[in-house]
């Protein structure tokens, strides 16, 4: 035999296999479980905030009723070189924008909070067939100046950050971050 | 009227009608939400992670059946001065030592990795009418070395940080993280 059997052959057409039908969330999810295996960050999903209403304690803590609440914060967060990290991912299917009601005003509010205290904080945007990083800084800066409901998609794509689909990791936000935030990670590795 | 409405007078009654009945929880979600009002810190609780079976989308998305699944990572996580935080309480009603069984090893787990990335990872111990911060490096240290399956009170109060209660705070922990991790927020506030 030629090729040792880990030497994946059919390079191509696995990475559509296995791109097919996975969504940005499930991509970004391989990507977290990738750098926590190969320990290069921890970040993980948050869990859904779910309200609970009443317990069934004779079917070992049985939930009968419990309805979902509207997260205040962003969905993944953890550590990236001594960085805290938080970022929301969001699929965007209009072609021309990127509309705003997809963030609630509590999320803006905590994003300008993390900011503020020295955080990474940004979106992963899914739009046109790809994927970009789009920073909290930026998402300001357009809130701040501009009165349009929506993002136009030269703008996402000017500002933001494209990140790479990897077969092996799914999105590659990582080395989003690194391009994106270079004077804050500097620093980091300096201490 | 001697003093503004806005003092209180009966300040020692009111301590201990606030902090009655107020578990571990209830009084670092309280200091959670000061520092966030006030702007010194981002830490929020983690929402219990739920595994939902059953939806009812008929009636609003009613969750109909479902079931609590165990954390793999620490309760509480956020932002201080740059830094990554994150922590878990517990509370012991053993007098004499902490039980090790209180901590799952996927949460040693996720806690060596957190130290391993530059954060700040610790526990806050309800122990003998006090509170502590037990450093996770502590407590690594602790289990590494030690082939006891609990952690005797003496080594709580000697190597922990013994945190304030503050009638406006709840648990003051900001104040005993500055003190545990003197180095690594003066590294931080140079940047």
């Amino acid at each position: 035999m030629k090729y040792p059997s880990n030497i994946k052959k059919n390079y191509k057409s696995q990475i559509n296999y296995k791109n097919r039908g996975m969504d940005l969330e499930e991509l970004i999810n391989e990507a977290c479980k990738y750098y926590l295996e190969n320990d290069l960050a921890v970040i993980y999903k948050k869990p859904t905030p779910i309200g609970v209403v009443s317990v069934d304690y004779s079917k070992n803590a049985l939930i009968t009723k419990a309805f979902f609440k509207e997260p205040s914060t962003l969905d993944y967060n953890g550590i990236y070189k001594g960085k805290y990290v938080e970022f929301d991912a969001k699929e965007c299917h209009n072609k021309t924008s990127f509309p705003l009601n997809n963030i609630h005003d509590h999320q803006i509010k905590h994003l300008t909070k993390i900011i503020a205290h020295g955080g990474i904080c940004f979106l992963i945007i899914s739009m046109n067939s790809n994927y970009y990083l789009f920073k909290g800084e930026d998402l300001l800066d357009f809130l701040n100046n501009e009165e349009r409901k929506s993002i136009p998609f030269d703008i996402i794509e000017t500002k933001g950050y494209k990140l790479d689909y990897n077969y092996n990791i799914g999105i590659d936000y990582l080395k989003g971050i690194v391009d994106a935030y270079k004077e804050l990670i500097l620093n980091e590795e300096k201490n």
